[in-house]
């Protein structure tokens, strides 16, 4: 394109900015632009983009994974409840969807922090939560339970500040806050506890700049239940920190039989709690993105806050309209049949899982107590064939066809998480490949000695 | 609760920790930890937090509004076409939905990216923004088109950097950008041409800290539509100054009989432009939150930010699965007639709006050339009574209850936006109203002068 009039003008504005930068006031006024002047195309990620990493899909996209191919692909790693078909959502929940499609009145903007209609219905669905009435505009619904974890993540910790989560814990947590520069400071749970928290540790962690204490119960990818006495311990180290909390509980109510889930906020008495949940999990929806946010905070400590909290959701104004429309009917209607079915068929698998693998030398699953997902450790020194987790998770697909998330995707080293949401005859085939690979590897105590396989 | 065995041994760390930063090695340890120590309930809300304010809302709730309980309320001030009835979704639209919840086939996760299907219908629907074949791996559907422009300018922009914004301008940008420091720098659109930007003006503003033009055409709040010229005016001068262009299209296709929209990356032959669009007002559907990307980069100069800008998926999965699903049918089934329609009620208002308005003494309107606005300018000088256009528009509800959104929502003083979508009878008797107050409050020159209003 030539040069037109207006590009001249335009050059001589630039010589008239080139002028003032040289205006004697301004020391080194020349030189400052030379190196500033844009003489390339030079774009870089921010670095929030930069520092946002899914540590799973590194972590997976790292593998070299060529799948037996005499043997079906079993992928135990998938974390959608949806994927293997015997579980669905209920058809309340679907005949709620159709009839906001046909009636035709929810394909407006919602209010920023969710329809008022809907946020009642969460707070009547939430009464579990506190031993008071959940106000509707301590609800904030987001486009789902990662929307409703970044928004409290953003709204309590800045840059340069720490955040508590747990190891093993879901890797979104860090995907979140690492991007703004929030430091994630790890507290481990114990295997040998039923994956309590390891409370001393967990305390020992909190300094000046820490701006809160994540939980998730149950959790993944533990499917752990923390019990009252852990709870009001965890709320107890709180309360003489000062430190909110964010309680992931995505995963409520999705406990085996003989367990039983407790929300956190229920139990606080002046500690603030932020707790996110949704219909993903337990509505078997989770491309629905519905989350939400609720803030339980009686004394008011987070007042400030809160405020930050609902202007974030101004930022991408929410989920979608005919789920919000949908969901009171959705949350009403229900039954508990279905819920305890799906449960049925979670705890079923655990049982399952937890019978084959329990006998599998070098294995060790800890049987879970909920949510969708069983750990099992991996006595990593019988396996002399194998580095670590990753190769061992590595090889048993391309032996065995059998996918399961490595431990290394959790920070926590020597295990490999299941899922518990396929077909029973499904659970089954896979965990009895993992014990004929397992079988096939392991070393005792003697062999390894023997031939020397620990140089 | 009694100090537990687990508390006692939680002193003893906090003890051990206390004599660690007592070391001699660490200078000033004891006097640091004392101003450090967790002592009180503190929390403040995080920077991005406090920072993202919705301007419109802002200056909404400052108003002291009292409609005339006379006069039914005429909100001209609303930007969601979907309120009156009179504009609604297709039909092609709503059994595409329908279909997809009957199917019960779109209740998973979709990819973070979105559905593979839905995005190979996005790159067919929006063959018109480029000449080379648009790929999928090049579309990133997100939670409305807000997500769209979030993940666009977090990617793009750092802390310290500035973002060049059209001013009148949608305050979205705004909000989104200085939650994370990022400077928004104004570039003005002239009424005088059309709201055409000052390129001169545009210009001066650019440094070495600029990341990226934001343009936004068609306009909210101005209506206009750049012509090819314009469009490659700024082209040539994001070239010159190697600078990527985001450009906000929502309202693409969205003009007015006789006006022609171009995408702009349609024109660009070495400036990367990330365009952002969605189903929100072209589809009538704006609460469904379907908006997406498209990078637009044949020399790959944004290589390593589109990395980033795929991160930034990861952080909140995405949009509505269902909506994904219906995705390819509504894209491709909805006809031309509809769409056509809706023009029709937008462009049949803007005229008899401009009609009327034209007319009235102190009023401006400019005539828009298509998305669902008009800007309307005020001569506050002969409007004695009022201070500025807020003040005008908070006695013009009061009145006459006709609510418009002060140009001061849009960094735009001495204008009112009014919204195209209502019914025609409504637009008839809102405009009369405001030439009735107008009449009603209009002084003349010789009448301020004579009254020595002007002192």
């Amino acid at each position: 394109m030539p040069a037109s009039g207006l590009e001249r003008k335009i050059s001589t504005i630039n010589t008239e900015n080139i002028n003032l930068t040289k205006d004697p006031q301004h020391s080194n006024g020349a030189q400052k632009l030379n190196q500033n002047v844009r003489r390339e195309w030079n774009i870089k990620p921010s670095k929030i983009s930069a520092r946002t990493h899914n540590r799973i899909r590194g972590i997976v996209e790292s593998l070299k994974i060529k799948p037996n191919p005499d043997k079906p692909m079993i992928p135990l790693s998938i974390g959608d409840p949806t994927t293997f078909g015997n579980l669905r959502a209920s058809d309340e929940t679907m005949l709620a969807v159709q009839r906001c499609i046909e009636g035709g009145k929810y394909n407006g903007y919602a209010h920023s922090q969710g329809h008022e209609e809907a946020r009642r219905a969460i707070a009547k669905y939430s009464a579990h939560q506190s031993a008071e009435e959940i106000k509707t505009e301590n609800i904030l619904m987001c486009s789902g339970c990662s929307a409703a974890l970044e928004y409290c993540i953003l709204a309590l910790c800045d840059s340069g500040q720490n955040l508590l989560v747990p190891r093993p814990g879901f890797c979104l947590y860090q995907t979140l806050a690492e991007g703004l520069d929030i430091e994630i400071r790890y507290y481990d749970l114990l295997p040998e506890r039923q994956w309590e928290a390891d409370l001393r540790q967990l305390e020992s962690l909190i300094d000046e700049k820490t701006a809160a204490l994540l939980i998730n119960n149950p959790s993944n990818p533990c499917g752990s239940v923390f019990t009252q006495k852990h709870l009001e311990d965890i709320l107890d180290i709180c309360e003489r920190n000062y430190l909110p909390i964010i309680a992931d509980e995505i995963y409520e109510h999705l406990v085996f039989p003989g367990s039983k889930f407790i929300a956190i906020s229920s139990l606080s008495k002046n500690v603030p709690v932020l707790t996110c949940s949704g219909t993903t999990k337990r509505f078997l929806v989770p491309g629905w993105r519905m989350g939400w946010v609720i803030v339980h905070d009686r004394e008011n400590r987070l007042a400030q806050a809160v405020v930050g909290l609902k202007n974030m959701c101004g930022r991408i104004l929410g989920s979608n309209s005919i789920v919000q429309g949908a969901l009171p009917e959705m949350l009403e209607k229900t039954p508990k049949s279905f819920f305890d079915s799906v449960i049925n068929v979670l705890s079923a698998n655990a049982r399952l899982a937890y019978r084959i693998l329990k006998k599998v030398r070098g294995l060790n699953p800890i049987m879970p107590d909920g949510a969708m997902y069983m750990m099992v450790g991996i006595d990593i020194e019988h396996f002399p064939a194998f580095k670590s987790d990753t190769q061992f998770v590595q090889e048993l697909v391309n032996e065995q066809s059998v996918f399961c998330l490595p431990g290394a995707c959790f920070e926590c080293p020597n295990f490999v998480r299941i899922i518990l949401t396929v077909p029973g005859d499904m659970m089954k085939e896979a965990c009895m490949r993992m014990a004929l690979f397992c079988e096939a590897h392991f070393k005792s105590d003697e062999t390894i000695i023997e031939h020397g396989l620990l140089d």
